[in-house]
């Protein structure tokens, strides 16, 4: 277990840009899922903050968001300093995103050790978490290399880019980044135990995050290193921040640089893409089912009741996933939570913007 | 086809101080089922008292119910007189209640042929209903009977009473009122052909019923007559109707009759017992699917869905009833609607009466 000193130089970046309507009807343009409590009593983001406490002081963690949901993000995280919650004019990729930190980062925290978290990922255990981000600090600041998390794969899953590692641990070499592989491939990468998950999780200091940008990548970073001489005026940014590529930050530093570690994670992570995702990691009562808000369930089993406001009563039903929102209800199999996305695009073709 | 003024004498009462909970989640103590629109557009209220547009002048249109429910049932009726809807200080069974609708009544249409209806009842063909309703009227005027409605049954329901009826149509008469029978006997009456349900549903002369209750029942007229002799003051109407007896009709008055006439019905009807009886006389879309309010439907079949004020949206599931409300939501399987009954008194025990 590591203390609140065991790494004064360490800095935390949150990516909070994320969109996206799998939780529909919960999830919204304006109410994307790291604002959502879907697994557990808090919203993504207040864990992934929370999950920080008493380790990293809140001056030291920054959160990284878009124009329209900065007021959201701010309210929920008043422990925050205001202007740690860095916006950005439009969401460009995971290039940028971290670029703009680190322009923003580097004059206060000239000395740190950044590490990259995601808003709306979940994290099982998080002793074993602190641990594994101590490892991959003191790996970065020592061996000054970029560091990777690697997630050790359960299944074949073939929507996540791997890591493909070498040599010996507790930290690895990257051998290769792999891009989503094709089933049977993916079915290799599961046995070979030696690949590991992209998820998108990275620890390295400013310094070399500056350099690796300016070496690889030097496009993402001088328009902001011109507009931070210029004066950082944040009328200015936009301007700026609209001759970024669009480029996520494996593409355009990772794969490119000479040497990266990974980190292979000890704690159980999911990036909940999907309703059933946000169901797997939490604890069904005896029938099978699962409750958030004020349920009474008779002979149910196997369901998820994801309430709030009003009362859930169901009888004799199985296998159900039932989301209550303000305006919108969804009642669907377990098994057709993939429907969601029809849903969603039948709104979007019927022009009911005002459920999106 | 009957006009406007087949019966000038014609004076219609409904019945409308209903209780239960049948309908939970949208049924409650304070908004019974005659409130409901759950069968159609419109409440079950409003439908019954529309039924007689242009047959029954608004002023002849008479309806009884229960202090608590008195002012909702002259919001949802401003077409009728304000006087016209009678208030009992409490219910105490269809005795009193018609009762009391005579002593109101018989002073302002002293010739008036009084008929009897449910405000919680549905009834699928209104010129038919007309029909039956003025062959009702014309024998309770010309031969000075008290005159049953008698609903054709169509299988062994052990709920209701039965009336046995003998001779001739198109009215017959009542051989004997038959109570709810076990179902074996429920299988012969079906099979009989001379046995109808009884849905309480009468036509008499403001006289005739008079004649009837003082001599069959003075217990329940005497202490209203007093009341009116006394000048009818509202305040004082509480104490009278605490002495009246707590009975049924049928069982003060036309189980007791010298000569009660039954009219078979022609028309489609239901007492709307149960969610799936609100369901029954609905026309379902081409996947069996019933939607009230809006509803956006994938794979999903033989299911009804009472929305409202949001969207519902479904996707693989089968043979559910999925009701919204305000404050509570219901998700049932089809077979399994009597569960109701259950979740209704758990929320009693558990002292929910906000729900209730």
């Amino acid at each position: 277990m590591s203390g609140t000193d065991s790494h004064s130089s360490l800095v935390v970046v949150v990516m909070a840009g994320g969109r996206g309507t799998r939780f529909w009807p919960r999830s919204r343009n304006a109410r994307p899922k790291q604002f959502l409590a879907i697994v557990g009593e808090e919203t993504l983001l207040h864990q992934t903050v929370h999950r920080l406490e008493g380790h990293v002081a809140p001056e030291r963690i920054f959160v990284v968001t878009t124009e329209d949901l900065a007021a959201e993000t701010r309210r929920m995280l008043p422990e925050l300093p205001e202007e740690n919650v860095i916006v950005e004019p439009e969401g460009r990729n995971t290039a940028p995103c971290l670029a703009l930190a680190l322009v923003e980062i580097e004059q206060r925290f000239p000395e740190g050790v950044m590490a990259v978290l995601s808003a709306d990922h979940w994290i099982g255990d998080r002793e074993v978490f602190l641990e594994d981000l101590d490892t991959a600090v003191n790996h970065a600041a020592k061996a000054r290399e970029l560091v990777t998390f690697g997630i050790k794969p359960t299944y074949p899953e073939i929507g996540y880019g791997y890591i493909e590692s070498e040599g010996q641990g507790p930290v690895f070499k990257v051998k290769a980044f792999r891009e989503k592989p094709p089933v049977e491939v993916a079915i290799q990468y599961l046995a070979s135990g030696r690949h590991y998950w992209n998820a998108g999780m990275f620890v390295w200091t400013l310094a070399d995050f500056r350099a690796g940008l300016q070496k690889y990548a030097p496009e993402v970073l001088a328009p902001l290193d011109a507009w931070v001489e210029a004066g950082a005026d944040p009328a200015a940014l936009s301007a700026a921040y609209s001759q970024l590529p669009r480029v996520a930050i494996d593409v355009a530093l990772l794969e490119k640089a000479a040497s990266v570690a990974v980190v292979p994670t000890r704690f159980r992570w999911s990036d909940v893409g999907s309703w059933p995702a946000a169901i797997e990691f939490q604890v069904p009562d005896g029938d099978g089912n699962i409750s958030q808000g004020e349920t009474l369930l008779l002979d149910t089993h196997n369901s998820a009741f994801f309430g709030g406001k009003r009362l859930i009563a169901a009888s004799g039903v199985d296998n159900l996933i039932v989301v209550d929102a303000d305006d919108a209800l969804l009642i669907c199999h377990r098994d057709k939570a993939q429907s969601v996305k029809q849903i969603v695009e039948r709104l979007k073709a019927d022009g009911r913007d005002d459920l999106l």
